[in-house]
C-alpha cells in the first residue's frame, strides 16, 4: 500500500521536470554577459544561455566572447567540454601547441586536460561551450 | 588480496576514459553529413560532430544544415535539445507558432515538447544541437 500510494506522486513530478516550461528562444546576447571567472583571462566575458535555472538538469550551455588580444585563463578540470565556434578567429592551447580555430570549428576537450582559448584576431572572437551538470555554470 | 589486485585496473580504466584522448579539433564540416532521420524533413542533413566515438559520455553535438525551402521533422520526443544557431535565417515551431531564428539565437526545447525547424531564407541554415547521452546520435 505505501508503495502504491508513492508512485504517483513520483510520475507528477517526473512529468512537471520534463514538459513543464514552454520552449525557451533567446538571442544569446540578451543572457546577462559575466566577467570570465580567472584571473588570468583577458577580455573575456562568458554568458549562461541555458542552464539550471531553465530546468536544463544534464548539461549547460554558455556562450563566451574574447574581445581582440584576449585571453582566457589556462587550466584543467574534471568535467569536459564541447565547443562549437561561432565566430572569428582564435586558438586553443593543446599539449603545449596553439591550434587555430575559425568559424564552425568544434572542439571536444575531455575531463582533464589543459586548455585555454585566445583571440588571434580584431573581431570579437565567439564561441559554445557546454559543460555537464554539476559543474560551476560559470 | 583480491580487492588489492582489483583497484588499480579500476583506476586505470577511469584515467583512460577521462584523459586519454587527446583533445578533438575539426571543422563542422568534416564530420559525416547524413540525411535528417525523417520522412516528413526536406533538405534537411546532420553530422555528429562529438559523440559517443570520441569517448563523450554525457551528451552529443550535432550540426544541421537546412537548405532554402528546407524543413526537419515534426515530433517530440523524451529527451531534451538545446540549440544555438550558428548562420542563416529560419523559425521554430513552438505551441503551434512559428518564432523567428537567426544568427546567435538560442532555443532549450525541454523533454516531450512538439517541435520543428525550417529555413525561411536563401543562405543555408545552419545550427548546432546538443542531445543527452543514451538517444539516438542522429
Amino acid at each position: 500500500m505505501i508503495f502504491e500510494a508513492r508512485l504517483p506522486k513520483i510520475e507528477l513530478i517526473w512529468e512537471n521536470q520534463s514538459s513543464g516550461g514552454k520552449m525557451k528562444v533567446i538571442h544569446y546576447s540578451e543572457a546577462e554577459a559575466k566577467k570570465y571567472p580567472s584571473e588570468q583571462a583577458k577580455g573575456a566575458t562568458g554568458r549562461v544561455v541555458i542552464g539550471k535555472a531553465d530546468g536544463a538538469g544534464k548539461f549547460c550551455m554558455r556562450v563566451f566572447e574574447i574581445a581582440g588580444g584576449g585571453v582566457t585563463g589556462k587550466h584543467a578540470h574534471k568535467w569536459e567540454h564541447e565547443v562549437f565556434v561561432h565566430s572569428g578567429r582564435g586558438a586553443i592551447l593543446r599539449d603545449g601547441e596553439w591550434v587555430a580555430l575559425s568559424t564552425g570549428s568544434v572542439v571536444f576537450i575531455q575531463g582533464k586536460e589543459e586548455h585555454q582559448l585566445k583571440n588571434t584576431g580584431e573581431e570579437p572572437f565567439v564561441f559554445v561551450c557546454v559543460i555537464p551538470a554539476g559543474a560551476p555554470e560559470l
